[in-house]
């Protein structure tokens, strides 16, 4: 007999929340750009965001400012409002932004990202926003929380009830919301082709399938983690739009499985932390194909010609140059914009089956609350 | 008889050039400021600079630009530049800016950091700005090197050869180097009292003295390492201008130490650092009097309630709400934008000695070379 109660009914069948909401993200990035999409003419529309033609001319610097997981978005989101938008975008942590006095004005737009809207320190930088006359958005996942409410338009992410405390549909949801406003955006000011919108938002409508695709094969993943469970330190490394990706996945591994990991820009490996690489610490490593594949290959080759382990993300189809073929993962093809959103799946299931593994309380991880309502 | 030969000669006596080079810092600073320093007004000249009035009130944006050691100085410059200048500087890492297609014009000044002025990410940044029209100048060490007369203007620092490769007479120089640029540049558009400006500098002129103090008090750190020679991982936190040493602190026990240790803001730690926090995870913490201090008590008693051991850097008396005395390391008091020059002495000496008791390679570290000359 199945012991059933109410808690695993909530959690449909899943062992944990936070597998549910992994597997949850095809679903919850549908719903995000389900409500804000007209497909017949493939427009984007924020009526609560409160950002018509007139004030998006205006804006000369953009803060996106966040905690934890929602900074990563923001970085990611930094890419894609420079590069779609051509406005300068800087990224700050809500608790050093807070206290920085910021050079804020009325041709500056402050974007604040929280799942909850009830961080503590992200509400303090909106309220300093407010205090020096800068527009004040907000991209949250809570309606009706306290961000929701102080900001003066809001972007709704719609990933659902989050339980895990380590977030995942709530970041893939951002990612996505921060892609639409920059379609939106570049539309209103008019940088981006039609053309180039309906082929952006074309990406877009494929996206939650591939991430289905990407679940399915969840496989690798549990080999890759049984072989890597008893490691004490990973590090993850990218290039460009994927490096805000090798910081979450290990920050994920952090929060849940207590190895420490860390995040690098691939550029900066000779810089340092390749003295760390030997056969005992695993390297993470993020492939797209372009123009940055050439120079992530070659910093594969470093940390192989050191004994290190790579255990590849790539794009496309996989490639001898980065070693054994069984630790590499293919990653459907997207646009630049979206492949963060393909790219971040496994890393969360690597660091659930690490956990799992290791028997850590992964819905619960210790020390750690769901929503940082302290500063 | 003592072995002597012409390397230990060069080295001074010193056993390695890296101890040779933390010692030189007290006089590496007087050789930078004195250089640019008129004492009898307290003002500052930058001849090869070419930043005059007028160009400095055109320039809206700032882009610090470099990789490893000099990315740290870079946020530090950040802080200062805004604070006293009321411009906004955006920090990147060379290896990333050059690809992300930066958005800059001639309002913008591009100031790319090197010790040796040959690091080839930050070369292509110096190339991507000009092309671009922004205004170019560069921080570096060596004199003739290629951003030396790539740059529109150069600022020397005066550490003389730095042989380690873990770069600490380099690092201070550039943080003085950015000091007087930030002085230099208040003062020529206005925002910087003479008085400010005077107090500021006297500030700069007591700081050789008070780093030979630190020095001096060596003992405490060769403590400090022995007791943590064997540990696997450190985390170091700070806030405000001191995060970006924790940064610092954090990569030289990296590159010569071999030891896995992470730099956090420590406004993050609850968002998810903090679960790695148990009995085997030492944490430097750095601590200045002021706005920041009772945020960082509560960061430290956090980790304390978790059985972390807590290393202490502290400006002025020590606290017993951070922990053992034993554990704690008086800095002399100076100002906000000295503050980083003075608490990176201890990280330095901390990463040096714990590095030699484990023997490893100090002035060559394993898969480092002094000047990354290939991207």
């Amino acid at each position: 007999t199945i012991d059933w109660n109410p808690v695993m009914a909530e959690k449909a069948g899943y062992k944990h929340f936070m597998l549910k909401e992994i597997y949850e993200q095809p679903r919850a990035i549908v719903d995000t750009f389900r409500s804000v999409l007209d497909l017949s003419a493939f427009e984007v529309f924020f009526p609560e965001a409160h950002l018509d033609r007139e004030l998006l001319s205006k804006i000369d610097r953009v803060f996106l400012v966040a905690c934890g997981t929602s900074f990563h978005a923001a970085l990611v989101g930094k890419y894609m409002l420079e590069k779609l938008c051509r406005v300068p975008v800087e990224v700050d942590l809500a608790s050093e932004f807070r206290y920085r006095d910021p050079i804020l004005d009325e041709r500056c737009l402050l974007l604040v990202i929280s799942q909850s809207g009830e961080t503590a320190d992200t509400r303090a930088a909106l309220v300093e926003g407010v205090q020096k006359g800068a527009h004040c958005r907000a991209i949250v996942n809570v309606l009706g929380s306290s961000l929701a409410r102080m900001a003066q338009g809001v972007i709704y992410t719609h990933a659902g009830p989050e339980i895990g405390v380590a977030s995942t549909k709530a970041f893939t949801t951002q990612l996505v919301a921060l892609f639409l406003l920059s379609i939106y955006w570049a539309t209103k000011i008019g940088t981006i082709s039609s053309e180039s919108r309906r082929e952006a938002l074309q990406h877009l409508l494929e996206l939650p399938r591939k991430m289905d695709e990407l679940l399915n094969d969840g496989g690798v993943i549990q080999h890759w983690a049984k072989r890597y469970v008893h490691v004490t330190d990973f590090l993850y490394l990218a290039r460009g739009i994927l490096f805000p990706i090798a910081l979450e996945g290990a920050l994920k591994l952090k929060e849940i499985s207590y190895i420490h990991a860390e995040g690098y820009a691939a550029g900066e490996m000779k810089h340092g932390p390749i003295a760390l690489i030997d056969e005992n610490m695993p390297v993470v490593v993020l492939l797209r194909k372009g123009e940055l594949y050439e120079k992530m290959i070659s910093n594969v080759q470093e940390v192989l010609a050191r004994d290190g382990q790579i255990l590849a993300l790539v794009e496309g189809a996989k490639d001898p140059k980065i070693g054994p073929l069984e630790l590499q993962l293919e990653i459907p093809e997207t646009c630049e914009w979206l492949a963060p959103v393909l790219f971040v799946v496994p890393l969360q299931l690597l660091a659930y089956h690490i956990a799992v593994m290791r028997g850590t309380d992964v819905d619960q991880p210790r020390n750690l609350a769901k929503s940082v309502t302290v500063e």
